[in-house]
């Protein structure tokens, strides 16, 4: 999904809203303006801001509002990120060397606080307080569904309904904001605020999961990591959590994550893939993925008719193109 | 310097400030809940909430309003600890095992975004917006200055400015914030406010010289770890930057900072510690913090006459009692 390629319309305030990124993190320390460049830099889809500028569609729309809402938004992901990879002990994201590794954990660690910080002063610019509210907890929520990833590493005792709750924390609560804030960032009406919330929500949630099955069944330049980084690092996701309802592969999984866990990921996983990609939790994840995809689509269903509606659905509908 | 020795008269008022501490860090995740309150019950001066009270007292004092700045501020700075903690491998502060210690970098690291996160909610219970700026702009320049320390870790080139600046960002903003904020918070007079904000700068310059100065001359019982720790972490320290100014020490001490460089610290420092001890780095430090001890006690000047005004006269003199 490359980054502008389904917003077309979008694209002018798009640029506006890099350009504002970029700008948001410039300030008197030249070091952490550096670290802090090189991460925005190295890319990604911005999906996150552009759900709050397809929101604000459904209120008074102005980019010169709806910026302060999109670019701390994007900057509390990025910042996340780059504590990941701390954690990961990632030396690429995005084909791009990782914070951590150009320069070192440390540093990455204060230019995630930095960012944070950069991102809270932006948000005071913005006068409702229902939006710094609702900002603050996704922050919150975020980070305790980071904590819950760790806690879970190498659980094989997890259940599905603990998958969803932690991803549902670590990924679609601040997509379903980006939604929501654009939304109120634009005085829309609170009913079409909580429909794009919903909407936003279930989205993150399929997305995370195609995200997981990607790691699984992409190849490694679709990924640009090699197939079963998640395993590798003991982050069990929702196809190994299936595979292992599997009795047939039940004993060699467990034995092989086993085997990943005494080695810290430092082996060859192609033979876990293999049982988890030939086992039904794909297969199953994927059913899973859709489903959400038809309740993102039904929250739609309230929503008026205006332009972006259909192309937010079209985004639901690409997430569950796969292709791999 | 013991917690309630000098603010008897807000002692309750303390207490209640205590309870909302841990009360704000509960929360749905068990994990970070205890370590969040493994963290703050370890104790601390709880500085920062003594200075928004009485910052309160020169306006309409509410405790009930007070507590939504005086504990995120206590927070924000709890969290930068914990956070300092993974960058100094620190495994005990105040005498208990830190975060990461006792659990993991990892741990450690969300527990401060946590933290942090948890502060920001708390402050949108305040409605001035001035508020929010204040405490953003502090957190920012807080990792600034935490990123300006470790980019000067073993630098024994920087000047008496340089290390000024950073212990200003690191430590004094927040404590000028905390006099400024309480004083805001009550809607007390903005000279007020101002006149605070200088006091509690001033003061915070002279609190970390000392405690600079405690890490050099202080017995291991005093400060809770071996002398020299500073040294030890290549964090160059004021007294350090004047002895290297006397001709007699700069190269004698040159040589042991690059030996305890080469072993990362892993080393006896005593000498080192000897060289800037018998200097006049220490009596050159304690003129500067006695300096700025002054410029706290001149911004009192044009303040009312409220026995508050007496009580931050007694804390700014307090500091400079030197034990050692």
């Amino acid at each position: 999904m490359k980054r502008f390629d389904i917003f077309g319309t979008l694209k002018k305030d798009m640029d506006v809203i890099e350009k504002e990124l970029y700008l948001s993190v410039e300030g008197d320390s030249p070091e952490l303006t550096e670290t802090s460049l090189h991460l925005l830099r190295a890319g990604g889809k911005r999906l996150r801001p552009v759900f709050v500028l397809m929101g604000g569609k459904f209120g008074d729309y102005d980019i010169d509002k709806l910026k302060h809402v999109a670019v701390p938004l994007e900057l509390i992901h990025s910042a996340s990120l780059v504590h990941d990879d701390v954690i990961d002990d990632a030396d690429t994201r995005r084909g791009k060397p990782t914070v951590k590794a150009k320069w070192d954990n440390r540093i990455a660690m204060y230019t995630g606080d930095y960012i944070y910080g950069k991102a809270l002063q932006l948000t005071t610019h913005l006068k409702q307080p229902e939006i710094h509210q609702i900002l603050a907890k996704a922050m919150v929520e975020m980070s305790i569904g980071e904590m819950e990833q760790i806690r879970d590493f190498f659980n094989t005792e997890q259940d599905v309904r603990r998958y969803l709750l932690r991803i549902r924390r670590k990924t679609s609560l601040l997509i379903a904001v980006s939604c929501q804030l654009g939304a109120l960032a634009a005085d829309a009406d609170r009913k079409v605020a909580n429909s794009l919330y919903r909407f936003g929500y279930n989205v993150g949630m399929a997305f995370q999961i195609q995200d997981d099955l990607l790691d699984l069944c992409g190849t490694e330049k679709q990924i640009g990591k090699p197939p079963g980084s998640d395993m590798r690092q003991g982050n069990i996701t929702l196809p190994v959590i299936f595979a292992l309802e599997d009795s047939q592969r039940r004993e060699p999984l467990l034995q092989e994550l086993e085997r990943i866990h005494a080695l810290n990921g430092q082996c060859d996983v192609s033979d876990a893939v293999k049982l988890v990609t030939s086992s039904e939790g794909i297969s199953r994840s994927e059913a899973l993925a859709d489903r959400y995809i038809s309740k993102a689509l039904a929250a739609l269903d309230t929503l008026p008719d205006i332009k972006t509606k259909k192309q937010l659905r079209d985004i639901a509908n690409f997430i569950t193109k796969r292709s791999y």
